[in-house]
């Protein structure tokens, strides 16, 4: 559906042949927690921040670019002092619409603007299984959940979201990109641990996609790449991560993480400081070495709970922080990753639903584009869980039909249908013409969500949401095995690179004697 | 806190000693679900409809009310048409702000502009016990909740929560005022079933505040009059009870509640028109008989599930409704009271958290005054559970929190803190002492969602949310018993009038033998 005629959004769907009741994509922006003028105050004070305490930046190609631009330096320090005219200028060659693309095109992601897509989110390294026990992650859970999401419609892309506690360091860069892309045709984000994977990362991409051209058009994968120890400090071993992504033109998010109170200022506010000066830090980094290179701002503020100093999320200052991000990134007319989906609970409860629904539903009306661990997390991101996916998928899609928001026109504004209604008919709209056309394309009915009677919930096994979508990830998991790769492709992926998913693992046959043990 | 130079905001908390992390009353309306000029189209389909298709009124003194002021009437069909000069001039004279009192003013609602306020609502025929058990209701859990609720800090007044299906009908409006009133110094509002009660609970009223003076200058208790029957017709037994709260001052909300698909267009903008086209009527109505009576418009817009046609709220939907509500009435700037934190689930899951966070969550964000329902339902408004109270408390708070949202000022930007910590201190925020002021007042510590690790979780007892509910809601029940009625009034009240709820009742002695047998 779509609101026609809203600012911007017609058009950039396109490619999608049904309707969608909660279409991904649709335009958010109608909640902004910031005045403008706060946003201009925010920006302002980073580029002092920039100028007066500068970036941390070790002895690398990376200062030496930002001292050929014109930066001062002070080695003493390692500090690099970015001034203002930097970043106008970086604002004024960045790319301001960054396509990740699917493997299909109504997997496409069109981020900019103001445009909503939910995924998920990386990276746990814990899996509560299907029997509720709490287990290491492997390589093959990223194949697996990779399956479950691909069924899911409200989760629109695919971000890596395990660690391969099984691999090697050397391994694991090319096996998470290969597991996921074996796995779903949504877009498909991860990390690269090592900088010397990028270039097989780009060649493995471009096989999938058919070739180098065809992956410039289109690019199916893309880097984050977490570049900076917040407060202020680059990670020089990421840096280099970055640089070879940016070689081999591989759109890529550059994130940073600070934790209000423990590696940014307890003042809201002042977190949102710091993370700009951050981010445009980078912004500049990445447009003084490409101009227009593909890049997505990364915003991922979160919070210390200051009773304990531990990493929380879910709250509703964390909701605060991403949603304001968002409107950050519409006034420098940047594409944004950030966060939404987490919870601090262990387990898929009421904490659970309510914390997901709280981040999720902000950072979505607030416009944020790629808005990342919006599925599957629990424990503040340590733990995955399959039921939660699936709960997920239920309360994203929710957000979306909100994000798609109220159609306002001659028909839908209804006078004639009420008058007719209240004259001439029954007194009630059950059974119109204009109900019945709408009842599929004006409301969404959730996949799992219970809307029956007590008498009937009671007569059908009283089962909470969890127990309801544990039952649904089973069926997903024991029946969809899309084929994403020819057999033929697979084999040359398996000859090229040293693919550690066992192929027996991406059969049905004997999948449940494996998979539950 | 608040956020002092927010438009409108300062002032009105000024009773309050001590500050809150997420303070009642907060202002609201950065989501703005719609357009203005699609608020004004809607504002202009609703005078259409007034004036075309009319409201349905037997005949009454209602209805010689609307024909002495200039409507055309046409008793064959019992329409009474409504110009929009008639409109306009019920705008002119209509209250913008009222004020609900507490009995104590930290309980005081100030409602009007986009000041949010979430509480009970009502009314659940039945309840789900400590032990997992559904009875039905009865004139004890009116006072048992209010206890509960008298310790919930986020929920800012008391709607009677359930139906007294112990009494007859001429004992209920009486006992269920008072078994609220004797509960908890938050506002209390509910019903009157039979007009000729009204008359003695502006009685009961005086004798609690002080005498009929003090109760004008601070009502402590409010009406909610469903007096229409949607689509666009009048329940006339209702309008003599709201004929009777104009006459005895007793502020009161016009509530009318289409089910969008049912009994109001299936297309939500339909919805939005044919509600405000009841609400506006009762503007006019009430207007004419006393220009500026504090009068609450009560838009509780609902949805049928279109596949059964069986109510449901919790969905994007509703949620969509509910806020555009809030936003129309900024429009119009009349008080609103509507809902969310309606939850279609039959227990308190992640069903329930999910979808009471994000109809609450919109509906505050959009600036809602009154929202009602927002604590303790369950099953599509027909169960409350104790703990869901305790439940929708942390919720609430999270939600409050956010409305007050992130405080921009040269002091919380923090450029000197951060510069401070990147050049001179240890590279992290933990200590310094802008963490160590801000602590307790820039965020809000949830009393029950849990925040420790996995393994601290599970050493104490592995307890889902709401079973750590269930622990906080029987210490409140068992341990709080506030003395809100002196023995003497209570004494007078009870010779005044026919109380049903036993005096033992209301004692700590025995109480759990009575409660959970």
């Amino acid at each position: 559906m779509g609101r026609p005629g809203r600012r911007g959004r017609e058009g950039h769907r396109q490619e999608e042949k049904k309707p969608s009741v909660a279409p991904a994509g649709s335009m958010g922006g109608r909640y902004k927690p910031l005045l403008d003028s706060e946003v201009k105050q925010i920006f302002d004070a980073a580029l002092v921040v920039l100028e007066r305490t500068g970036i941390e930046v070790g002895e690398s190609p990376c200062r030496e670019t930002f001292r050929n631009a014109g930066c001062r330096i002070d080695p003493s320090i390692n500090r690099v002092f970015i001034p203002p005219n930097l970043v106008e200028k970086a604002m004024s060659t960045m790319a301001n619409e960054v396509l990740l693309a699917g493997r299909t095109p109504e997997h496409d992601l069109h981020l900019g603007s103001a445009r909503v897509y939910m995924g998920t989110g990386g990276q746990a390294v814990k899996l509560l299984d299907l029997k509720g026990r709490v287990r290491e992650t492997i390589t093959s859970d990223n194949y697996h959940i990779g399956r479950l999401v691909d069924k899911l419609d409200n989760i629109h892309f695919y971000m890596r979201p395990v660690v391969c506690r099984d691999l090697e360091n050397e391994d694991i860069d090319v096996n998470q990109f290969y597991s996921c892309l074996a796995a779903t045709n949504k877009h498909v984000m991860a990390n690269s641990y090592l900088p010397e994977k990028v270039k097989d990362l780009r060649i493995m991409a471009n096989m999938i996609s058919g070739g180098a051209e065809a992956f410039n058009k289109r690019p199916i994968i893309s880097f984050t790449a977490c570049w900076t120890v917040s407060p202020l400090r680059y990670a020089m071993e990421t840096v280099e991560v970055l640089d070879e992504a940016i070689e081999h033109d591989i759109p890529v998010v550059i994130s940073s993480a600070p934790q209000a109170g423990a590696t940014s200022p307890a003042a809201l506010a002042g977190t949102l400081v710091q993370l700009l000066a951050e981010q445009l830090s980078g912004i500049v980094y990445v447009n003084l070495i490409k101009p227009g290179f593909p890049l997505i701002m990364g915003c991922v503020p979160a919070q210390a709970d200051l009773r304990t100093g531990a990493f929380t999320g879910g709250s509703g200052e964390f909701s605060l922080l991403n949603a304001a991000c968002a409107q950050i990134s519409q006034y420098l007319r940047i594409p944004i990753y950030n966060s939404s989906g987490i919870s601090d609970s262990k387990v898929p409860d009421a904490q659970a639903g309510a914390e997901k629904s709280l981040t999720g539903l902000a950072a979505a009306l607030a416009g944020s584009n790629y808005i990342h661990h919006s599925a599957g997390f629990l424990e503040s991101l340590l733990t995955v869980a399959y039921e939660q996916y699936v709960i997920d998928n239920d309360i994203n899609g929710a957000v979306m039909r909100m994000v798609r928001g109220i159609e306002v026109n001659d028909k839908t504004l209804s006078v004639n249908v009420i008058h007719d209604v209240c004259t001439n008919g029954p007194n009630h709209f059950l059974g119109h013409a204009q109900t019945l056309e709408l009842m599929n394309t004006e409301y969404l009915y959730p996949q799992l969500m219970d809307r029956t009677t007590r008498d009937d919930w009671e007569a059908s096994g009283k089962s909470d949401l969890r127990e309801t979508a544990i039952v649904q990830a089973k069926e997903y998991l024991g029946n969809h095995w899309p084929k994403i790769l020819s057999d033929d492709l697979d084999k040359d992926l398996r000859k090229h690179f040293k693919i550690l998913l066992p192929e027996n693992e991406m059969q049905p046959e004997g999948f449940w004697d494996r998979f539950l043990v």
